[in-house]
């Protein structure tokens, strides 16, 4: 046979796994950031993936792999040349194809999380194919397409720097480029926490993607059938999973210590970290350098994390900056200090000065190339179609502004959002000196009436079931009521329904949802609107509902200034 | 040996992974429907597998792989016959089945969703039953059991026709059986959208499905000991990914012109639809033709749910039918377009019109086959136990009048529904003239206070929207006010806004989401309030907000005992 | 070669698998658990993995497989002895040490469902390390380390007693000395269902457990390389999933005929407890025999998750003890009853009493060492830093008050919590003599009142904590107050409290959840109600809420028509 079966399955497993690393990044991102963006950011890790896969194929792969320079391979649309010289032992040609793809569309779906909530979705598209297309494929021909790295014998086993720094680095010149999510920063330049809307997405994020790391790193021998790529398979499993163990102890050690308590969203994060790192070495490093890395990145990523958000100012919703780019650079630099020899030169603990620079020179040239040629790229987006939305559209959320979605989450009531509008930096309202003084009670009627005019303003609250809102709408709609609020409330009553269970138990029923619809009348006699409503509610059941009528001494409308009669004249 | 281990190993990999597409089908279904109905949805996605593992052990597998006729395999209750004439080279009896069991219950899997959110529990799970019993061992047979359509060399690799077209004809027939969701279509047959409840669970379940798929197609080759097989697996691999994200990208265009904007649920639709579609040919065509077919499924996935449900009125909340009906049924055809001769007779490209005409065949003798036997299920269901839930089961929610589950969200606040219930085309209400005159009505002061010394307090109550809640807590501080109650409401009126589309289908935009600030005030004057409210809110555009006042008869502080006017000069 | 590339594939696949549940026990675990104590949930399953992974390296595996006694196996530190004697054929030392980490967390991770929602977090992290360094390495050693249970013939083959059983000893040991959550029994004991927050992630939880079972049974066999193990895999693969599904069936219908409807909780349990109990035997029992258990654990679990709750009153949010404790128990203990001698000794339907009695007897010393043990632990435990937290933290939620986490999900708003505070059994406050007589108010039956007729109504609107809801509306029964309407507001003021960390931000705490709770009187004084709420509501601390007084000009009952005083008296 010319091929070999378990290398074959062992690295298709792999592409499986790293391909649902897509659903990881998704859940992860989508978790710590707010419900508004939710569709959006949905959407654009859908699309990085489904943009970047065609792309790798027209030109991505053949600039990678294809038979070129020490600098570029070669241009080969949809992959119709000769790569037999470059193919691991054994694995037939598409199944090494679609594994490099998901590595490929991994360093893409990265960039996303830093620039959240904020960036266009059509320049997120351009920038997103401009990575799959020749930013990753010409640095990964330098390491893994047999370009001038790997001549120097630059060691990076699955990615740290390949895959990871790249996204990384894209994601640090992008949330910079992009400034911070309006509200992030007060006017003295402080920051304040956003936080996310689901952080059981978020934990559900980092255990899919460590999950999938196995097959990330331990398919990254591209091989079974030796004793040594066994060997090197089963301590890769060890490593990867050693060290993003004793990163999130660390961090949970460290962040205890530091904030009083243990940070819940820090050491999920330091999971991550410690992954990434392991990425580059995880075949050349000992366990108990493994562990030591461990340490390495779950103090690093807290400090990380903390200096972009407070000192540096780049607003990184997830710290993707910190999780990728700092801690993938600083894998595949480690490599370089604790390699045991096994499948490199020896590190710098064991005396090999050379391959730690090696290690260093790698990590800042492909740095210094991304950040380059991502700078361009965002600079190209910024003069043509821009790449942020306006303030309207983030504020309102990119799901409506981006994608015409209402919601992410139809039937869920949400609480108000503190955000501070841009232009607003004073945000307090100068009531001046014409306030009249504060004085002690008498209140006489408005000013808006003379004294004794005041007309009568009543408000109707009707407190009814869910379903009959519909039709109760309607039935205002049709004496002339034109504006009402609705809120979602509960209604306690003595009532006794079925018995219903929940694992074996009765459940008490006491508090029933309920709307309660206000509406405020002038003209509009009170009782057409009482009986309007008993109209449509009434079926002779229990729970029909409750009418109560009040006093309103005023009303204003505040986009005409209009008080009293007038202010409920119209609908807005 | 008797078996081969790589062989093995590929089949039990693959029946792991499709055993997994039940965890994708739930997420998907469960988050496009409503959260009222989530439990019974997990419900039924568990016991379509559940019902079906037994159904398919004691009856499917022999009708499906026993030696029999051209038309049906054999009965054989618990598989205890000899079936060494059929299994692949070098896989376990065992193993095989547990393979087969998991496609049949993908195929039963896929109803559920057309059916969503108004079919009765106890008829699910009997028509559940029959489609693993012998609906879809009957065709099973003729394709993949070596029955008339494998002799006439019909060509359906892993299924689009076998287990997605059988599961989305089922799904078509039922969703008609059973007419629209309440308040799917208004008076006048023009359909609403009813949003999905979670997206975000929506789009996990998309990309769980997709990362299966690789098992779903990839293992299909049922081996991996030659080379053909090896390259068989890569080949499929790729294709399986390219279509699907070639897919998704049409989809993205197709809809960002059709709807102006990218539409988020109907590209991840695509998604499917692409999987579904290269799963009949996905190791017999070229991956640029995989390209094409991606083509044809992102344009033809939006075409078909667009016509379901606003030409055919067939209410399919999940878009089953035709992801899984019309996409099956044209990959299945297509396959007979495209197929370049590595693994079948060639396609109509390449000159191949016999091998064309048997896969068209193939799909529409199974289409009317699969059509003719579950119409007669459906019709015997709904003669005796009933096929769909009462309208006020429906209104209530599946999961309390089917499962006694009070909510799948317990603790969360839900936002009313706006549903038409049935029967009520006409829900004004007549309202006639005799309403007494609205006049003033003296009020006595509560016991607290003297005789004629009670203070005056008044409520101001502001709705407006809510990013403006932010300086206008800080206006109200600036002028004294130092406690306020804030709650999220819903305003209604007129306004119109830009249309927005979800599925294709224009939303309804009346409630919009506001906040209410209640401020009770008396020494700080009423109209200081409302001045200070206008300043913030007053932009001169639709929706600025309005004011009311209320008299407040009094106020007591519990902490400190305080009644009137004390009890609002500190903050707590 | 000396490896096998098929037995070092299969187990690296079943590390990654067996990992992957540790995903499914968050969800599991955070789903049938309320909101406030999600991130606590979160961290505990991250951390009893990221704390398990260091100590099972540090010493656990040695003292599992290292060379000993019966009783012990060595002391290794970061495992550098010789294991040869003890690989499975052709596996690589780390591929070997990767899958028995995976199972030992898992075991670990059992432990934290039934101690949910009051556990202290510090606590978790010692206990979580003891099962990892000692007590499951120990009883490990005896069964699968060559100790002297395995020597006897004990069979568990994937480690229904070995993980789960200890698991779920643990678990019972634990629960019951923590005692029960607040809230969860009434002062009869008699104990409330208290629901989970989100079934969807319950129910994903259930699907990911199901799929990596098939690795965590199915690369039990640890290789692949003979034909034995090949068809055992297969064996193993079919009876795991049948033996599951045949359960979730059985639950279903046994649910459905007590407590009248299927229950979907309780099912999704079921499929845990099949999956449990055919792990010991899946190799070793034929299909039927795999049925058969089926039908037994899906009785057996809602049994026992009601004698727990019912009749034992130990709290176990998730039921754990009942799936892992009782099932493992029962599952090891039907493989001698059930047991072909495929490949063990027949069991007691096959005549076979000698392994009958030695499953038995291998049950029985497993449980009472881990109980003793595991009670000591947690004794050491309560004595210096203490189990438990305080009831002020319990009812705040562990999220704000362990981690600092203000909430898991941003910006959804959710419903007050009826909560009985531990320390008021008697809930009402007896409103005693002092309160006026029912009546004072002259009140006329209706229809819009006579001039000057008017009766007086007031609206009282008390504004308080989320948790005194439930006292508050059993003071106002007391009183005569029958209906209520309760809603979830934000109050706002310049309180400022503990600074709490998010990311390393501080978090801006000014909008705080509370309650409203309007009750409109006419009969019952208006004094009545404010002085019975501020008795429940008094504590003298900040925060003790506010009462409002409103005059209501009429009230009305639809079902009736009844307005004024008649519509206030009854409730509905």
């Amino acid at each position: 046979m010319t091929y070999s079966a378990v290398n074959t399955i062992w690295v298709l497993l792999g592409a499986a796994l790293v391909f649902f690393m897509q659903a990881g990044f998704s859940m992860c991102e989508a978790g710590f950031t707010r419900a508004k963006n939710t569709g959006n950011i949905l959407m654009k890790n859908l699309m990085d993936f489904c943009i970047g896969t065609p792309c790798f194929w027209l030109f991505g792969f053949g600039i990678m792999f294809g038979a070129g320079s020490a600098i570029l391979g070669g241009i080969d649309p949809m992959i119709r040349g000769d790569y037999s010289a470059i193919l691991p032992a054994g694995v037939p040609l598409w199944a090494f194809v679609i594994f490099q793809t998901v590595f490929c569309a991994t360093s893409a779906t990265i960039v996303s999380g830093s620039m959240a909530e904020r960036t266009k979705f059509s320049a997120y598209c351009l920038y997103s194919a401009a990575i799959s297309l020749f930013i990753y494929p010409i640095s990964g021909h330098w390491i893994w397409g047999g370009g001038w790295l790997s001549e120097l014998g630059f060691h990076d086993f699955a990615g740290s720097t390949c895959v990871h720094m790249v996204g990384g680095v894209c994601a640090l010149i992008g949330a910079w480029m992009l400034g911070p999510r309006i509200g992030k920063y007060d006017k003295d330049g402080n920051p304040r926490a956003i936080l996310g809307h689901n952080l059981t997405f978020a934990a559900l994020g980092v255990f899919i993607l460590w999950f999938c790391w196995f097959g990330f790193n331990g398919a990254s021998t591209v091989g079974m059938d030796t004793d040594e790529l066994m060997v090197s398979a089963g301590l890769v499993f060890f490593n990867t999973n050693l060290c993003a163990a004793v990163a999130c102890c660390t961090t949970l050690i460290f962040t205890w210590i530091r904030y009083k308590k243990p940070d819940v969203s820090m050491t999920y994060n330091a999971a991550l970290a410690g992954l990434v790192g392991i990425t580059a070495g995880g075949d050349a490093v000992e366990p108990w350098a493994a562990a030591v890395m461990g340490v390495v990145f779950g103090v690093v990523i807290v400090l990380s994390v903390e200096f972009f958000d407070q000192k540096a100012r780049i607003d990184d919703p997830v710290g993707a900056v910190s999780v990728h780019g700092v801690c993938g650079a600083l894998g595949t630099i480690l490599t370089g200090v604790f390699a045991s020899g096994i499948s490199t030169e020896k590190g710098l603990v064991y005396g090999g000065t050379h391959f730690f620079l090696v290690q260093l020179l790698g990590v800042v040239s492909v740095a210094v190339y991304v950040a380059a040629v991502i700078t361009v790229v965002f600079l190209i987006i910024r003069k043509t179609i821009g790449l942020r939305v306006t303030p309207e559209e983030e504020i309102a959320g990119l799901d409506i502004s981006e994608h015409g979605l209402l919601t992410a989450y139809a039937g869920f009531a949400t609480t108000p959002e503190e955000v501070l509008v841009a232009g607003e930096e004073a945000p307090v309202p100068a009531v001046s000196g014409d306030v009249p003084p504060a004085e002690a009670i008498p209140v006489k009627s408005v000013p808006a009436f003379a004294e004794g005019t005041r007309p009568k303003f009543t408000k109707v609250e009707i407190v009814c079931k869910e379903e009959k809102l519909y039709t109760l709408k309607a039935a205002m709609s049709e004496i002339g009521i034109t504006g009402m609020t609705v809120s979602h409330v509960m209604g306690y009553g003595l009532q006794k329904g079925k018995k219903e269970y929940y694992r074996g138990l009765t459940v008490e029923e006491t508090l029933l949802p309920k709307v309660q619809i206000d509406i405020v009348v002038s003209k509009v006699p009170v009782r057409s609107v009482i009986e309007a409503a008993k109209k449509v509610l009434y079926t002779g059941h229990i729970g029909d509902g409750k009418i109560f009528v009040y006093d309103v001494e005023n009303v204003v409308k505040v986009r005409t200034g209009e008080e009293g009669y007038d202010a409920l004249q119209d609908v807005e």
